[in-house]
């Protein structure tokens, strides 16, 4: 193995970090897809992989879908995937709150997707509905706004319905004493296929944490706990776990946080360049951003597995 | 006068600190009024300021009405003001596109008001409509939303249809190249009567500026553009002006960055325990948040005015 970071991974050397794991966790969006096709070669990578034995797990902070809905995509694109493999935030976010808040038979108020709403009633913690939410009446209405005594937390993921009044009641419920505030992540962009993008959950969560004057718990990358859910589910050893993302600040900074080896696919957000300007800075909050080795896109795995 | 900061102004002090200005700048919200309710005594403050010869303006980062709508809420307040001392975001954010932006004739993208919509067009500047826009269709749908090919800057102010796709309209306007980026202001809270609030302009540009990875230039207080405002158009003296406010990085530090006498009024949002952290501070970027003097109230200025 290579003792310098951030080694492009070819050739002989695929075969050694491949050997050297027992398991590899993907992110999804920038690495086996981007928007709705597939990089190409990447199915059939993580095909291979399970043929030749390996764990494989998905790790997205995308709350917008369930875990069911992340299998069906899948197995659209020509991967085999369980459901129990995927580890999205809109499943990993119910998990917390039912593990880590205790707020089982309780109820949220929800800035998020249908899906985060099935997910957080698969774990019996019931939400306050999705969808518009649209303004009416002056700010004084606003500023007393109905709120339901039951909703013990705020919660916020990605929300195309976002507006103005969602901000306006989330943060009224966190002005409450021993409202709790979680939300899925805090990635800026969803980036989307020919360099297009629109704006992520950071974006929202932002806006939320800056009315509430609060700052919310994030489940999502790079918070260990993502990890966590997979590790207390199956075991797996983290010295032997490759962490395969295509952002240095969410899945290489997992990976660093959890003892995991990392790897930089260039397919989605972040460069070479990127992980290099961190490597150089000598801030040691930035050296968990580079990764140990990368690769110009997943389908580089292809040759090793093949062989 | 005092030589230390953040004396209560009180007694004969009162008179003193008046008798050393020509000119009152005074901010609105925790000041005037809160919501719709005048602050007692307020009125008749400013009332015989100006009769006893002093010159008054209004100096508002609130961008929800035109200059003609504040002279009509406050004279139904009781309080005597023309249009032309009024200078609020709304205003200032027009003459701010059309003097250092040179977009008269331009087109702007407008998240904001109706009010901030006519004082644009009453300096030649078009923009794209206010009032709701709704989400619909999928990201590939959003990503790619038709744009104004006419659109040169993209304008941020306070905007109770804020919502997702604005969000993404105003981040697809921002990754031309060239498009400018102004936000009226920066205030978390606009706060109301009996200690509630409701989201400010803030966390609006937060999420807009998260977007798009960029910052806006802010053209409200503590931007000195906004004194610039009335000393360009009225001459003032600086070293003969007393800026009062209820907000310490606002309308406190617009005070320090153009030279004013600062005086704090505790009805609205900051507080004296807030202003003596500032100043035990020892950052210099936090001395600029102490003022020199602070009122319970603007009517403590009253007994030396009738005197």
């Amino acid at each position: 193995m290579s003792g310098s970071k951030c080694a492009r991974l070819s050739g002989a050397l695929v075969r050694d970090v491949l050997d050297s794991v027992d398991c590899v966790l993907f992110d999804c969006d920038g690495v086996i897809w981007r928007g709705e096709q597939a990089v190409p070669g990447a199915p059939q990578v993580v095909n291979l992989l399970k043929e030749k034995g390996k764990r494989v797990f998905f790790v997205t902070n995308n709350s917008t879908k369930t875990r069911k809905m992340y299998a069906e995509k899948m197995s659209a694109l020509g991967l085999r995937a369980a459901e129990d493999e995927v580890f999205s935030t809109a499943f990993c976010c119910a998990a917390y709150l039912r593990a880590v808040c205790r707020l089982e038979g309780g109820k949220v108020y929800l800035v998020g997707s249908e899906a985060m709403a099935r997910e957080l009633e698969a774990v019996g913690i019931r939400q306050t509905g999705v969808g518009p939410d649209h303004v009416s009446g002056r700010p004084s209405d606003w500023a007393n706004v109905p709120l339901d005594p039951d909703v013990k937390a705020v919660v916020v993921g990605f929300d195309e319905h976002f507006s103005f009044m969602k901000v306006n009641r989330a943060m009224q419920y966190l002005a409450r004493p021993g409202c709790l505030f979680v939300g899925t992540n805090r990635d800026s962009r969803l980036p989307l296929e020919g360099g297009k993008a629109v704006p992520g959950t950071g974006c929202l969560l932002e806006a939320v944490e800056m009315a509430a004057q609060r700052q919310a718990q994030t489940v999502g990358k790079p918070n260990r706990f993502m990890f966590d859910c997979v590790a207390s589910k199956f075991g797996v050893d983290p010295g032997r776990c490759l962490m395969v993302g295509d952002r240095l600040d969410t899945d290489i900074m997992l990976g660093s946080n959890c003892g995991l080896k990392t790897l930089l696919t260039l397919t989605g957000v972040s460069t070479v360049a990127d992980a290099e300007a961190h490597q150089r800075s000598g801030c040691a909050d930035r050296q968990g951003m580079v990764p140990d080795y990368y690769v110009e896109s997943i389908a580089d795995l292809l040759p090793a597995l093949q062989g």
